[in-house]
């Protein structure tokens, strides 16, 4: 197996930090990596803002709920939906931009997100850095939008630490890999018994870990799930002009 | 710079393939790359379709509006939305979900699917195949989900080819690294400039490939972003219970 396949499979989130810099040289790399990633239809509607200010890391940290390592961790990134930018595009053609009123365009612009923070993972990942995405900034994305001075036609959608590794985390097990991977169609005959397997292996994981707060995968996506966990995304995104409605 | 930094930096979009099958061995590797990646909350909410019978991938490839590569290429994977899995684990918690009603609930699977995504496309090109990442599956989402036999709550978001090589494709230029990462704030001062002078990149690029149809990256999104490009989006994702209004 190749080092990439192997640093892919090895995937961890990290959750404490050395206070050591990440290098201007390396940032780079990670950034120049994220950059290259595709985009649907070459729109390049993903924009970063790199935050290294330790007060701004700290309000970021509280603005996700109190989470330390934000703070701790010497680089955050915020991965920000940029229609502003393509508007500019659109605008120069003569035309009016209307993407961004749909949940298509929502929906694209997550997906480019989704891509552009993996590579930035992965690229931070294959220079021995650690990592853990961040999606607690749209517990209040209006407060991202203040902190970073993001424009109309911009939203906040998912964040990332970076940073040396001072502890380092065991790989959390997955469920059965026949309820991620179907062949030809779609067969959820599988998901039952991996459901029930699943829930015993979590306990197991969090017993080895000593954490007696553990809870089963079903009861957690219970207490997620039976809730929109992040309300303020929906009416934040429409004050910036990302509606949903088309 | 390491293998890995100069794979995801070589990042290129591949539309010719040989006829040459993707070895059962390469594709586990790949699969295995993508199910190691996070979700959030370790909701496990993306699932895969592999797709190798040709007859299906020569029907996708109308679906998709007539794109001859997903007949080509041996392999298609549709990244699907998966909150029927999901579903399974909050009723055995015994609970009712409703993230999949929400804004929220859609961004985020869309996110997990484009890391998801990115992983599948950097496991297959550190083995050396080509990739090219359909958006087009969503011109007709309906067409998907029966070609797949996709249950309730689920939706099939983005897809891609993957397979041995036949003619390498240049990698296309980015706008200038400015738009795309701020530092401590957003700030678009650069943009106007930068448009322009991509604009002109672009055009360059075109004629290099003797491609006398090209358009200005401003023309493009013009007469993309005019509009929403796949319209059945918002109905068949809220016909599949996943609305967005919360």
């Amino acid at each position: 197996m190749n080092d990439t396949l192997k640093l892919i499979q090895s995937h961890r989130s990290i959750r404490s930090y050395t206070d050591q810099a990440v290098s201007a040289a390396m940032l780079d790399e990670i950034i120049r990596a994220a950059w290259r990633g595709p985009t649907s239809m070459n729109a390049q509607e993903i924009s970063l803002v790199v935050v290294r200010d330790a007060a701004k890391r700290a309000r970021i940290a509280e603005i996700a709920g109190g989470q330390a390592w934000i703070a701790q961790a010497p680089v955050f990134i915020t991965l920000v939906i940029d229609f502003h930018k393509t508007c500019l595009g659109v605008g120069k053609a003569g035309q009016t931009q209307i993407i961004q009123e749909s949940m298509e365009g929502f929906g694209v612009a997550a997906v480019d997100a989704g891509i552009t923070l993996a590579n930035l993972m992965t690229a931070a990942r294959s220079q021995g850095l650690g990592i853990v995405p961040i999606g607690g900034i749209r517990r209040n994305p209006q407060a991202m939008i203040d902190l970073l001075e993001l424009p109309p036609l911009t939203f906040p959608l998912v964040g990332l630490c970076l940073g040396h590794i001072a502890v380092d985390a065991p790989q959390k097990p997955r469920m059965d890999i026949r309820t991620f991977c179907h062949f030809e169609r779609y067969d959820d005959s599988a998901y039952a018994a991996a459901i029930d397997a699943y829930d015993e292996t979590i306990m197991a994981y969090w017993q080895q870990l000593g954490r007696s707060d553990g809870i089963t995968w079903s009861q957690n996506l219970g207490n997620s799930l039976k809730q929109v966990y992040f309300p303020e995304v929906k009416p934040v995104a429409a004050k910036q002009g990302l509606l949903n409605d088309k």
